[in-house]
């Protein structure tokens, strides 16, 4: 079974505080910091390799590559983008995080701003939050109401099909954190003056939905999981372990792609540089 | 005398093979590969120390950082966005590659594209290319004669100014190599199959132009050189040389910017999370 397969949503997937605090890829059990250390360690490694992948489809212009990230406020979508793609080279790849939506993104369908940040031809892109807000918070909040939401589920299945039928390969990742560690670590930014600027008051008004928003990653997930669009569920509780897990998930995705630098051009060899 | 202070250019400024030679900050003399590891190691730990910066200013949502990065074919511009920024948080930092314009660009004027990918407040942005060919390209070829290459100088003084004005802290960057080194990089990639995505017969093209771009660079850094855009003519027949010149300027303008994590809200120390 790959990383991967141990991974991806099923049919009968469900959004369980226990399932997030699960050390899936446990490393040697005799670590004194309960493998922390092991976990950086490997996860670095794959992350230098992930960087040299990145340098061929660079090259290869060819194949794009959409990773997108989504999970409750501190799930730790930025530490991802730091752990994870911290290492490649920032020629090629891009990272869009995207917020409330601005007045001239209101003017249009919700998903005008995410087609206009999609990768191009040899390009990584990471997605911090997606159009996947637009059938979570606004589901939430009765913002929209179900057959709405029913009717977005299935343009997002048709706009990421359309995606992979030409040519790109994506992959979304729910960051799943029980509630008791979210109360950490909102209580950690709150104690530190430091962190202040990371947080909003918002993020304790969302809080208090946290049950409907279990409701609505469960059922947007299984409505828009696809072999060519899969979802996977990282326990997340554990910074080192998620990082980990989806490190391995996007290297293994990249081997399989067998992506070979373009053919060296046989007239090249003749010519001279004066 | 900062490091910045022995590279920015003066009224004397020269664009002659010999300075592209030179070792100027020459670590311990009795390293067997001439210093290189060294220079990596420093540069390394530049890298780390500008990606804890960069989160500060990210933090802090104020000042913006561009980065514009010109030079001949080969002279090193994806080499230094790996090397110097390759260890900073894509969040928040976004490198753009100015190729040649296509037609809806040329539609407008030159700074338009320019414009739009100039970083917003607490980002990093790094010009791969920039405006600037359109002084040296342009002019090489005599696609714009002297007086519309003077006033365009007069445009590029105004629109950086305005950009310091409005809080861009911007550094430019010459990577001066000589004549000789890019034979030798264009010879190693016609030598190397994997490294033909790189080459263009157009770059043999261009060389032929040497000395008239030689010419063009010069005239265009004293024209446009401003203590809030200065320029910097680095080196860079070394690479690694060349990228610890570039590491220790940025760090430097970074440290001098007493950049501070915006205050805490002391009514956060009052929420409770439930």
């Amino acid at each position: 079974m790959t990383i991967a397969e141990q991974f991806r949503i099923t049919k009968e997937f469900q959004v369980k505080d226990a399932n997030a605090k699960k050390k899936p890829l446990g490393t040697a059990g005799d670590d004194k910091d309960g493998g922390k250390a092991a976990d950086k360690l490997a996860t670095l490694k794959l992350a230098e390799e992930i960087s040299d992948l990145q340098n061929v489809l660079y090259a290869g212009h060819e194949r794009k590559l959409l990773i997108i990230l989504q999970g409750m406020d501190t799930s730790g979508k930025d530490g991802t983008v730091k752990g994870v793609f911290g290492q490649i080279n920032p020629l090629g790849a891009r990272t869009v995080a995207f917020k409330a939506p601005s007045n001239d993104e209101k003017n249009h369908d919700y998903l005008w701003r995410i087609h206009k940040e999609v990768p191009g031809k040899g390009e990584v892109t990471i997605f911090n939050r997606s159009h996947y807000e637009d059938v979570l918070i606004t589901r939430v909040h009765e913002w929209i109401d179900q057959a709405e939401c029913k009717r977005r589920y299935a343009q997002i299945r048709d706009f990421e099909r359309m995606l992979a039928e030409t040519g790109t390969v994506i992959l979304k990742f729910f960051l799943h954190i029980s509630k008791a560690e979210q109360k950490a670590r909102l209580e950690e930014r709150l104690a530190d003056p430091e962190k202040h600027w990371k947080f909003d008051t918002q993020d304790l008004v969302e809080r208090k939905y946290w049950d409907a928003y279990q409701e609505a990653y469960e059922e947007a997930l299984l409505a828009t999981d696809a072999d060519h669009a899969p979802w996977y569920a990282v326990p997340s509780d554990s910074k080192t372990q998620r990082n980990l897990v989806i490190a391995s998930i996007v290297q293994e995705k990249l081997l399989s792609l067998k992506l070979k630098y373009p053919p060296g051009n046989p007239e090249y060899s003749k010519l001279k540089v004066e």
